[in-house]
C-alpha cells in the first residue's frame, strides 16, 4: 500500500487515506457501475440554468455506452475522426482547439442570465474540454439541478495513469521482494517490549504489521510493467495516487480565458468551481464512522497512568512545604497530594532540616500579615527565622549536586535529542513509504499573484495608454520639434505592447517587485506590533485585575474573603489568562492568513513559510508571556520596604508568594496548558465543524419543497455526501497545536514536571479525535508526498534551543537551587543547610517606612527591626539597603550555572547527535541491499534482452546476408542499435555485415562478463 | 569538462586534474600510440624472475596487433573461441575460470625463487587474467627488467567504459544546451567587481570562464546515446573519468587467491602490488611544471594589503599603550605601529582619558619594581593611581558600548555565517560539477579488516580441532557415558566447519566483536589520555622555563640582563612553545594513523572518521593549549601579595603583564600560528616531498651500471616519471591545516584582529604551494566523487560554536572591557572612566607579608600601603583581603555579557541561516529549468518514437494483417509492446488485431496529447 506522508504531519491524520480499499460499493462508481470515481469538481447552481447546455455536456459523458467504446469517446479522440457517429460535432471541433462552434449552444441561452454567471459556465465549457483532451473521463448528473450544488466526477483511465506515474516518478513495489533482517537476542525482546508498551498509545487502525519481508520499489515506467503485479489496472493504482494523479492534471490545465497558468487552483479562487475533492474510501455506503473512541481511551488512561511515573519521577511535595501551599490554588496542591498519595511517599520532605527546627509554628506569620504590610515583611521575636529552613521547591532541586545533575540531564535529555530521533524516525518513514528517491516539488505559483500581476499589467497598459494619449497633445502643441522623439518612443511602446498581447506577458511587469509590495509589508509590521502590544496589554491587565481585586479583597471586613484572597485571585486571574489567550489565538490565526495574504507571496509554499512563521510568533507570544512574566518577572519590580514601587498610585507591585515564583508558575502552567487543550480539542477542533456543519445543512434548507422531496427519494450518494462536510484547509493548526504543546512540555519541564504527563494524555485522545474529525467531518483531502515536515522542523529545532535557555533560567534564578548551593558551600559553616532561611533574610528598620505609607501599628509588633527576603545590607551599615555582597555571589553563581548548563547541554546534545547516526542501521542495510537487488534485477533484463536479439538474428542472420534484415536491424528504436558498441558513422571499408558481427560479438563478451560483475558486487557489499 | 569534488578539498588542489587535455603527447599511450593508458599497476621486482612466464605474457599483449583485432584478443574473448590463432590456450583456459595449465609456465620457474614471491606472482597472474576477462586491456614492458619496479599499464577500451558509466551513473553533459540568466543592474557590476577583487587571490589555472550558457547534463546510458556530443569515442570521457572507471574496476575484481572480497587495495595491503595509480595529464613530456609561484605573490601581496583593512579595521594601538607595550615582543608592536601607520591613525587613543592625565609619567613604577616584589605591587606616594586611566588593550574595546558591539558584530558574522555561505557555496559547485543527483557511495570494507577475519575464522577452526582432539581423549576416558552428546557436538562442528569450508565464511564468525577490538580500544583511550598529559606537561614545562628564567635573570647582576628579562623569557619560551607543538604534531598524526589501525574498523570511511576525530582531538589540544593557558588561566593562580602561590617552593607563579593578558595572548597566537603554518608550509609540505623523492632515486642507485646506462640511453616513460613521486595519501593533512587555521581565524578573533589577515596571506600562498606539490610532487590521486566534505563540515560547525563562547570569554575575562563598563555605568561620579585604574586597585598593607617572604626594604618607599591589581577589601576591613563586593559585582557583570554575547551570536546566525536559503537562487533556477528541459527531451524522444512505430506500421499493416508482422511486433525488445498500453495478458475474446489497433489508436491520442501537455508545464513553471 502506498502512503503519504502527510499522514505523518498529523498524528492519525492518515485513517482517511489507509482506509481498506477492497470493500468499495457501488456508490462510487459512474453510473456504469465500472469506472470509478476519482475526483469531484462541484460548482454551486445560483441561477436557473439553460437544460441545453447541460444536456450536451450530459449527453457527452452518458453512461449507456459500452464502457471501453466510451473511453473512446469521452477522450476527445483528437486524432480518430469519424467513427464516432452523431457526436463528431463536439468532438471534432474540441480537438481544433477553441470549440466556440458547440459552446455556442449553450451560451445562447447563458447570456439571458448574469453575464459573470455565463462566463464562469464558457469556463468551465473550456477546462472540461481540455480535461477530457488530457484523457480525463467525466460524468454528470443525469437530471439537470436548477438550484444547488452540480457535480462533475472525473475518472483517471489506465493510459492517463500509467503516462502520468512515469512522469510523476511515482515508486511503486515490484513483484521482487527480499527477506528483512530479523532482529534477535535482546534488542528484539526490547523493540517487542517497546512496541507492546507504546501499542495502546496508538490509534485501532488496521497496521500493516510487522512483515518480514518488503518489496523492493522501483519508479512507474510503461517500458518495464513486467516488474510489477498487475493483476487488475483498476485497482494497481490505489485511491490516494489516483487522486493525486487527477489533482495533478487539473492543477496544470490551463484555461486559455483565464489567461493565468495554473489550472483548479486558480478557477477555485475565482469562483468558477465552488469546490474539487476527492472522495473518501468508505466499505460501505452511505459512510458511518464505526470508530470508537471511549474504548482506547479508558484501557489506555490506566496504562499509562502506571507508565508515566518514570517521566515525572520527582514531583513530590513535602509536607513541610505548606509555607508555599497554603495560599496556591486547590487544583495544584490537588496535583501535588495525589502525586504524594500516587508514589507512597511519606517520608520527612526537608532533607536539609535538622531535628531542631519547627517549621510549621511560624507559618502563619508569614500569610497573616495582610496585603498592606505586604508578605514580604515578616515582624516577630529576633532569631525565630533561623529555625525556618523550608521553602517550596520540587523535590529533586533540594538533593544534592551530583543527583541534581543526574536529574537535570534525564529531563533535558529528551528535548535535546527529540529532533534526533525524529530525524531518524523521519528517515525510517521514508523508507517505509517509498519517498527515498524524491525530489523536490515543483513550487506552484498562488493564483493570487498571478491576478495582482495581471492587473498591474492592465494598469501598466492604461497608463501608457494616457502617456501616448499626453504625447499626442504635446504634439499637436510642437509638431515639429519633438516628431521624431516620440514617434520613436511611441513605437517602442507599441512594439512591447504587441509582445505582451502576443506572449501574454508584458515583458516590463515580470514579476510584483518590492513596490508593488511595500504596504503590504507595512500594514504587517505594525499589525504584528500592534499585536505583541494587544498581548502585552492583556497580560498587563490581568496583573492589574490582581493588584487591584487583591487589594479590595484584603480591605473587605469579611475574615472569609481575606483569607481566601490569594486563592479567589489567582484562580480568577488564571482563568481570565487562559480565556484571553484562547480568543486572541482565534483572532491572530486570522489576522496571520490576512496579512500573509497581503504579502502576495508569489508560491504557495512562500505562502504558508510566511503564514507559518507569521502564526507562531504571535500564538508563541500569546501563549507565553503571561507564563514568562511569572517566571522571571513576577515580584522583581516590587521593590523593597520602605521603597515599595506602585502602580496608579495606589497599588503596590505585586509579589510572588514567599515560598518563591516556582508555584506560581506551576499553577499557571498547568491550568493554561490543560485548559488550552482540552478545550481547544473539544470545542474547536469537533464542535467547529459540526457547527459548520449544521449552518451548511440549515442554508440548503433554502431550496424548494419538491427538491427535498426528490433528495428524500433518492438515497444520496458519496459525492453527495462528502460536500456536506468541511472543506479541508491544511495541516497547519495540527502542526501548531503540536508545536506550542511541545513548547510547554519543553520550555518549562524543570519547573513542572507534570506537562509530559499532560501532553501524552492529550495525545492519546487527539490523536483520536483528528482520526475521527478527518475522516467524518472534514472532505479527504489531495494526497500530497511530503519528504519532511519542512519548516517545522527548524522552528522545532529553535525551540529545542530556546528551551535549554529558558529552563537554565528557570533553575538558577526562579528556584532556590543556586542560593542554596552557595549558602551550602559559601556561607554556612557547617557545611549543611541549617540557617539558610536566616540567610536569606534581610533586615528592615521600621522608622524606615515613608511617611504615610507605613502600615498601622496594630500590625507591628513591638520590635523595631522586621525582616524581609532578599540580600541587601542591613540599616546599620554606610550602605544601608543597598545589594550586600551575598546579592552579587548569588548573581554571579546564577549566571555561571546558566552559561554551565546551557553550554553543557548544547556539547551534550551535539556529541548525542554525532554518536547517534542519522540514518538508522537498518535502514542503511535496507537501501544497500535494495540497490545490489536493483542491479541484479537490471542485469538479469540485459541478458534477457541480449539472448532475444541472439536468437532473433540466429534466425533471420544465417539463411538470408541481405538487404532486409539490415533494414530490420536499423530500424530498432530506442538506440538498441548505437548500445551494441557499433560506431554511430559506420567504418567504411569493412562489409557491414562484419563490422556488425564483430560488434556484436563484443556485445555479447560484455554480457556473458555481467555474471562475474555482478558477484563482485554481491561480495563487495 | 568533469570535475570532481575532491578538487575542492584543498583549494587548487584540482589543478592536476583539471589539466589540459588536448595537448596528449605519445608518452600516455601503449606502444601502439592509439591506445591511451589509463592506469598503471607497479611491483617491485627484488629477485630475478622467470624470463618465460613474463615474456608469455607479454606477447598476449604486445603491440605489433592492429589495434582492433587486439582488442579482442587482450579481451580474454570468452564466447569467441577459435579465431585467435596461438593464443587458444592461454584465453580459452582462462576463461574456465582457473588458469592452472598456462599459469604453471610461469610458476615452474618461479618455486626456485622465495615462496612469498612466488605466491604473489600467481596472485597477480590471477587478478590479471580476471582484468582482462573485465575487459580491459593491458601492456607490459617489451624488455624484461631483472631488478626494479615493473609496470604494467592499463587501457579501457570504449565498450567497458560505456557500460560502467551507465552502472556508475555518471553525469555527462548532453547536446542540449540552455542560457543562464544574466545578471544585469547593480548586481552584475557587484559580482564582477567581487570577481576583479578575488582574482588575484586565486591560483593562475585556466578558468572555465565565465560562460553564458550551460549544458544540459544527464546520467551517461547507452540507450541514450544519441544525446550526448560523441565526436570521438576516445576522449568522449575525460582522463578523470576513464581512471576513475578502471579504479572502480580494480577494486572490485577480487582473487580468489587472497580469499578476500576487494581487488587492489587488497594486492597493495599484501604488497602484491608496490603501487597503483592514474597518470598524470601533461602537455609534454617529459614533464614540467612550468608554474610560477613567485609572480603572483608578489603583485597579490601588494593588492591583498590594500583590501584587507576592511578585515583588520580596528587593530590600532595607541600612544599611551606603553605600559602593555613596553616589555611585549618588538615583533608584536612592529605590526601593531605598521598598522597605525598604515591606516595614519595618530589620534590621541585614549577616549576616556581626560585633560588632567599624565599617564607615560607613571609608567616606570610598574616596569622596574623588579620580579622578586612582583609587578603587581605598586609602592609610591598616595593618590597617584587616581592619574592613570590606561591599560592595553585594542581601541575597539574602549569605544563606546555601541560602537563595540558593532565591532564585535562584524567579527562574529564571518564566523557565525562562515558555514551558511560555506553550504551555499557546496550546492553551487555541486551544480556545476554535476554531481546533484550523486548518490552515496557505497562504503567499501578494508582490507586490514577481512584479513583480521580471516585470523579469527582460522583461529576458531584451529580451536575447534583442539577441542575435538581434547574430546575424543576425554572419550576415551569416559567412553559410555558422554558418547552421544559428543557426537552430537562433534556432528554440530563438522557442519558448521564443512559449511564454512564451502561458503568461505564461518557462518559463527560473521563480523569482529567488541572483544575483539577491546585491546585496541583500551590502548587506544590510554593513549589519547597520555598524550593530553604530554600536551599539558609541555605547557607546564614551559611555564616553569619562564618562571626560573625570569627568576634567574632578575637576580643576575647585569643590569643589561635584568631590563631584557620580559622580552627575552617571552620570546624564547613562545618559540619554544613553537617548536613543541610542531614535533607533537607529526608525532600526533602518526600515532592517530597507528591506533586508528588498531581499533580494525570495518570500512575506508570508518577508518577515515576515527582517524580525523582523534588526529583533531589531539592536535587541536596540542595547537591551542598554550593559547588557552595564557588566555584564561596566566595570572589568576598567582595568590595575592602577602600569600603568594609558589612552585617548587621558591618560584612564584607567574603572571601577566599589568596591562593585563591580551597582549600576551596576541604575541602567542602571532608567533605560534604564523610560525607553525610557515614552517609547515615551507618544510613540511615542499620539503618533506623533495627529501622523499630524493631517497627514492638514492635507493634507485642500486641497480647494476648497465641498468643505468640503458636508463640513461632510454627517455623515462611518463609512469616511470610518475612512479619516481611520492604516493597521495589523502586530504587528511591538508584539511587539517584549515581547520587549525579556522581555529586561530575564529577562536581568537576579538583578541587577536590580525588572525584574518595571516589566515588570507597564508592561504594565498598555500594555493600554490599545494597546486604544484600535486602536480610535482604527488601521483596523481583517484579521482571520487564527493558531494560534500564530509565529518570536516561537523567539525568546522562545531568550533564555530565553540568559537563564540571562547570569544565571549575572551572579551569578558581576558580584556578590560566589562571592568570599565562596570565602573563607568555603577561607580563612577563623573560618568567618564576618570579615576579607573584607582578603582581597580586594591590596598595592601607592607606589614602583612609573611615573615621571610617580604622583600628586601630597597624596594619598598617609606609608605606602608602599597597597591595591587585586583578587587578585594582593604587591609583595614573586617574581611580584610577577601574578594569585594565590587569584585562580586564585576564578575556577574562578566557572566552576564558572556550570556548575552552568547545567544545574541547563536540567535543571529539561526537567523542569518533562515533568511539565507541553503541552495542559491540561481541554482535553483537552473535546476527548475533543466528539469523542464529534459521532460522536453524526452517528451520529444517519445513523439518520435510514436512516428517510427507509426510508419513501421504503416508500411506493413496495410499490405498484410498477418502472421510475420505480429511476431515481429511480439518481440520488440525494451517492453515497447507493453508500454503501448496493451494488457499484458491478451484479452481472449477479440481478435488479436482489432485489439492491437485498438490500443495503439490509444496510443496515439496520448502521444498526440504530449504537446498540450508540454506547453501547461511550461507555462506552470
Amino acid at each position: 500500500m502506498h502512503q503519504y506522508a502527510s499522514q505523518d504531519k498529523i498524528p492519525g491524520g492518515g485513517v482517511g487515506l489507509a482506509a481498506p480499499q477492497d470493500g468499495q460499493s457501488s456508490c462510487q462508481f459512474f453510473s456504469d457501475g465500472r469506472r470509478k470515481v476519482d475526483y469531484v469538481l462541484v460548482f454551486y447552481q445560483r441561477k436557473q440554468i439553460s437544460v441545453r447546455g447541460s444536456d450536451r455536456l450530459h449527453r457527452l459523458s452518458a453512461p449507456p455506452h459500452p464502457p471501453h467504446r466510451l473511453s473512446v469517446i469521452s477522450n476527445g479522440s483528437s486524432t480518430l475522426s469519424g467513427p464516432v457517429g452523431g457526436l463528431g460535432c463536439a468532438a471534432g471541433q474540441r480537438s481544433a482547439g477553441d470549440g466556440e462552434v458547440c459552446v455556442d449552444l449553450a451560451v445562447e441561452v447563458e447570456l439571458e442570465a448574469d453575464p459573470a454567471e455565463g462566463e464562469m459556465v464558457l469556463i468551465r465549457e473550456e477546462f472540461e474540454a481540455r480535461l477530457l483532451e488530457a484523457g480525463l473521463e467525466m460524468e454528470r448528473d443525469t437530471e439537470v439541478r436548477v438550484y444547488g450544488p452540480s457535480f462533475t466526477r472525473l475518472h483517471v483511465p489506465w493510459q492517463v495513469l500509467s503516462r502520468e506515474a512515469e512522469f510523476l516518478k511515482i515508486k511503486i513495489p515490484t513483484k521482487k521482494s527480499y527477506d528483512l533482517k530479523q532482529e534477535n537476542g535482546f534488542s528484539a525482546s526490547l523493540s517487542e517490549f517497546w512496541r507492546k508498551v507504546n501499542q495502546p498509545f496508538q490509534p485501532n487502525i488496521p497496521q500493516l504489521g510487522h512483515s518480514t519481508t518488503k518489496q523492493l520499489s522501483h519508479c512507474f515506467s510503461r517500458d518495464k510493467l513486467h516488474l510489477f503485479n498487475i493483476t487488475s489496472k483498476d485497482t494497481f493504482f490505489d485511491n490516494a495516487t489516483r487522486s493525486r494523479i487527477v489533482y495533478e492534471i487539473l492543477r496544470r490545465t490551463a484555461c486559455t480565458r483565464t489567461s493565468q497558468s495554473m489550472g483548479i487552483t486558480t478557477l477555485i479562487a475565482k469562483g468558477v468551481y465552488d469546490s474539487a475533492f476527492p472522495l473518501h474510501d468508505v466499505s460501505s455506503c452511505p459512510s458511518s464512522c464505526t470508530y470508537s473512541i471511549c474504548d482506547d481511551v479508558t484501557v489506555n488512561l490506566v496504562i499509562m497512568l502506571l507508565l508515566v511515573t518514570q517521566t515525572v519521577i520527582h514531583c513530590e511535595l513535602s509536607n513541610c512545604d505548606v509555607i508555599g501551599l497554603s495560599d496556591s490554588s486547590p487544583l495544584c496542591r490537588g496535583i501535588i497530594r495525589l502525586w504524594v498519595t500516587l508514589r507512597g511517599m511519606t517520608d520527612s520532605c526537608c532533607m536539609m532540616s535538622g531535628p531542631d527546627m519547627e517549621p510549621s509554628t511560624n507559618t502563619n506569620l508569614w500569610t497573616s500579615s495582610g496585603s498592606t504590610l505586604g508578605r514580604r515583611l515578616v515582624c516577630t521575636s529576633p532569631g525565630w527565622a533561623s529555625t525556618l529552613s523550608c521553602s517550596y521547591q520540587p523535590l529533586w532541586l533540594g538533593l544534592s549536586s551530583s543527583a541534581t545533575a543526574v536529574t537535570l540531564w534525564i529531563w533535558t535529555y529528551p528535548v535535546a535529542t527529540f529532533l534526533e530521533h525524529w530525524k531518524r524516525r523521519q528517515i525510517s518513514l521514508n523508507h517505509s513509504w517509498d519517498l527515498t528517491g524524491l525530489e523536490e516539488e515543483e513550487d506552484h505559483p498562488r493564483p493570487k499573484y498571478e491576478t495582482v500581476l495581471l492587473q498591474k499589467r492592465q494598469m501598466m497598459r492604461n497608463k501608457e495608454k494616457k502617456n501616448e494619449k499626453k504625447k499626442k497633445k504635446k504634439k499637436k502643441i510642437e509638431p515639429v520639434q519633438r516628431e521624431e522623439d516620440v514617434a520613436a518612443g511611441k513605437d517602442r511602446w507599441r512594439q512591447k505592447l504587441l509582445s505582451a498581447m502576443n506572449t501574454g506577458t508584458s515583458t516590463g511587469v515580470e514579476k510584483l517587485t518590492w513596490r508593488d509590495r511595500l504596504p503590504g509589508y507595512l500594514i504587517n509590521i505594525s499589525s504584528i506590533l500592534f499585536m505583541f502590544g494587544l498581548t502585552f496589554s492583556a497580560v498587563f491587565g490581568v496583573i492589574v485585575y490582581r493588584i487591584v481585586v487583591s487589594a479590595l479583597m484584603a480591605m473587605s471586613p469579611d475574615p472569609e474573603t481575606k483569607s481566601n484572597v490569594r486563592v479567589t485571585v489567582t484562580a480568577t486571574a488564571v482563568i481570565i489568562n487562559l480565556v484571553v489567550i484562547l480568543i486572541l489565538d482565534e483572532i491572530y490565526g486570522a489576522v496571520a492568513v490576512w496579512l500573509t495574504e497581503l504579502e502576495i507571496p508569489r508560491t504557495e509554499s512562500n505562502f504558508e513559510q510566511h503564514l507559518i512563521l507569521k502564526a507562531f510568533l504571535l500564538k508563541f507570544m500569546n501563549a507565553y508571556a503571561p507564563i514568562f512574566y511569572v517566571a522571571f518577572f513576577k515580584g522583581r519590580f516590587a521593590g523593597r520596604p520602605g521603597d515599595y514601587v506602585y502602580v496608579f498610585n495606589d497599588y503596590r507591585m505585586e509579589e510572588c508568594a514567599p515560598g518563591g515564583c516556582l508555584i506560581e508558575l506551576c499553577i499557571q502552567l498547568s491550568i493554561i496548558m490543560v485548559g488550552k487543550q482540552l478545550i481547544q480539542n473539544n470545542v474547536f477542533e469537533i464542535g467547529i465543524p459540526k457547527l459548520k456543519k449544521l449552518i451548511r445543512a440549515w442554508k440548503g434548507k433554502g431550496i424548494s419543497l419538491e427538491e427535498r422531496e426528490e433528495q428524500r427519494a433518492r438515497p444520496p450518494q458519496q459525492w453527495n455526501l462528502d460536500y456536506t462536510l468541511v472543506p479541508f484547509e491544511g495541516l497547519t493548526p495540527e502542526y501548531m497545536e503540536m508545536i506550542i504543546q511541545f513548547g510547554f512540555v519543553s520550555l518549562f519541564v524543570a519547573s513542572f514536571p507534570l506537562a509530559p504527563l499532560f501532553a501524552l494524555l492529550n495525545n492519546v485522545i487527539e490523536i483520536r479525535l483528528d482520526a475521527k474529525k478527518f475522516v467524518t467531518e472534514l472532505r479527504r483531502p489531495d494526497a500530497v508526498q511530503a519528504k519532511d515536515i519542512g519548516i517545522w522542523y527548524n522552528i522545532l529545532s529553535g525551540m529545542g534551543k530556546f528551551s535549554v535557555i529558558i529552563n537554565a533560567f528557570v533553575i538558577s534564578f526562579t528556584s532556590d537551587f543556586i542560593p542554596r548551593l552557595v549558602y551550602q558551600y559559601m556561607y554556612s559553616q557547617t557545611g549543611t543547610m541549617h540557617g539558610f532561611i536566616d540567610h536569606t533574610l534581610s533586615h528592615f528598620n521600621v522608622s524606615n517606612f515613608r511617611p504615610g505609607n507605613a502600615p498601622t501599628s496594630s500590625y507591628l509588633p513591638e520590635t523595631t527591626v522586621c525582616r524581609y527576603k532578599d540580600y541587601r545590607e542591613p540599616p546599620w551599615s554606610a550602605e544601608a539597603y543597598q545589594f550586600s555582597k551575598t546579592y552579587w555571589a548569588v548573581l554571579a553563581a546564577r549566571l555561571a550555572f546558566v552559561i554551565l548548563f546551557q553550554n553543557l547541554v548544547m556539547f551534550l546534545s551535539l556529541l548525542v547527535a554525532w554518536v547517534i547516526p542519522d540514518v538508522p542501521k537498518n535502514i542503511s542495510e535496507q537501501l544497500k541491499r535494495e540497490k545490489t537487488l536493483l542491479v541484479d534485477v537490471f542485469l538479469r533484463e540485459e541478458k534477457e534482452k541480449f539472448h532475444l536479439l541472439q536468437s532473433l538474428f540466429s534466425s533471420k542472420d544465417q539463411p538470408s546476408q541481405g538487404h532486409p534484415d539490415t533494414a530490420h536491424f536499423r530500424t530498432l528504436p530506442l538506440g538498441l542499435s548505437q548500445g551494441l558498441g557499433q560506431p554511430p558513422g559506420g567504418e567504411g571499408g569493412e562489409s557491414r555485415v562484419r563490422c556488425r558481427a564483430a560488434s556484436f560479438s563484443q556485445f555479447t563478451r560484455q554480457m556473458s562478463m555481467s555474471p562475474s560483475n555482478d558477484a563482485a558486487r554481491h561480495t563487495a557489499v
